[in-house]
């Protein structure tokens, strides 16, 4: 289900209709102004993180921006940042981090998220979770009334062994909401792999989580899962586009 | 420390003196009259375990077993069961066992227990927790008046991203214990590698852990933590085998 967010019909205006693309640039710019310089960042994965870095990379190339360091959380993003001249860390070496910057797929009123549709869920939460401030930038469509809810994956990783136990075990946890798991396959029909060599097992709701605190315990308890996409009492900050304008949703 | 069910000096013996193989194969022996024909038993992993499905493997050629089918936790076992001729399957097709039986590193009175130190405890924990009993076969060296208390390795499970920042978390946590945190590594001095492509750190602990049910829920909530060596409230019952004979505790 969608939030009642939902963009105006593009026929409907009369100014040029801005993109998912300008409205995630318009997040991101905006995410980019919580940064000063000397900070350590977590730099998220996915569409809209990367305008963030691309930002980041063009404020260290202006000079308004100086002694950033990043600590990516993907290989992808990791390369990114590097081919703009970001200097990088990591968590074992900067285990505190000022503030991260990441997409989510789903965000709900209470700024709990989905996120991981990018497969980088769990390297994204050490990050995030190590982080003083954690703010996230979405376009309106990733509005939600309840998570889950809008039809899309909730990717859960677990170990290869038994994934079918697993993905099973999760199927049931979830038969109130009408979920349906599957495990994610890449181009070649072939099981998905993580950076971390696990599976990822996605959950498609057909009515939101009842109570997702509950569900993220749930969904830990089980041995050989290791992280879910419910980034929960995470994010400070909530940076929305939407063609009406850039609005900030905190706490 | 140790409990007070230290074994008797050999030298203080007439009769000829049992080695500790010759106790672990007492308990086997004891554990194996729990299995009825007909049973999906789960196959631990380690020198105790291996007596128990040595045992098996004689019951099964004899006649006197039939129809088992066992679930192994670990590539070791399950080549072992194979030679032995033990039809095999795994949780997979079996989600459901009625008996496992498996050896540990530590028995405290309650019947907790510290597993793993052989680097099988997630697909152990994974068969263990599915099984409707869980008989553990032990000698008494492995009692302990408390979790840790043997002052041998607690093994925590990570992916190995970041598997320092987990390390020194690890360490920050179990503080008031005393504990010193080391990554695992093989013979080579690389580090170990899980049969799920993750990393170990070993936990040793200079005074037992203080509360063993909230150490392992703080443990999993660290984001890259797959498992722990804590099984609590898994054991169904405890054979341990000492000089004085072989004691069945159960809770």
């Amino acid at each position: 289900m969608r939030s009642s967010y939902r963009p105006m019909s593009v026929k409907a205006r009369t100014v040029p209709a801005l993109t998912q693309d300008d409205l995630k640039k318009l997040a991101a710019d905006k995410a980019v102004e919580y940064v000063k310089s000397g900070m350590v960042l977590g730099l998220g994965t996915g569409s809209t993180a990367a305008f963030v870095v691309s930002k980041l990379g063009e404020l260290l190339k202006s000079g308004e921006l100086k002694d950033i360091i990043g600590v990516p959380t993907s290989k992808r993003t990791e390369d990114q940042a590097r081919q703009l001249g970001i200097p990088l860390s990591v968590l074992d070496d900067h285990p505190k981090i000022d503030l991260a910057i990441d997409g989510a797929d789903e965000v709900d009123p209470n700024l709990d998220l989905v996120k991981g549709r990018g497969g980088a869920l769990l390297r994204e939460k050490m990050v995030e979770a190590a982080s003083e401030k954690f703010v996230v930038v979405a376009d309106e469509t990733k509005l939600v009334t309840g998570l889950g809810g809008s039809g899309l994956a909730m990717p859960v990783e677990v170990v290869q062994f038994c994934w079918k136990y697993n993905l099973v075990r999760l199927q049931e946890l979830f038969k109130e909401e009408g979920v349906e798991a599957k495990l994610r396959v890449d181009g070649d029909g072939k099981p998905y792999v993580t950076d971390n060599f696990n599976y990822i097992v996605d959950l498609y709701f057909q009515t939101p989580i009842k109570d997702g605190p509950a569900a993220g315990k749930e969904i830990l308890k089980f041995e050989g899962v290791v992280e879910h996409g419910l980034f929960l009492d995470m994010a400070t900050a909530v940076i929305i586009a939407g063609t009406n304008g850039v609005d900030v949703k905190t706490k």
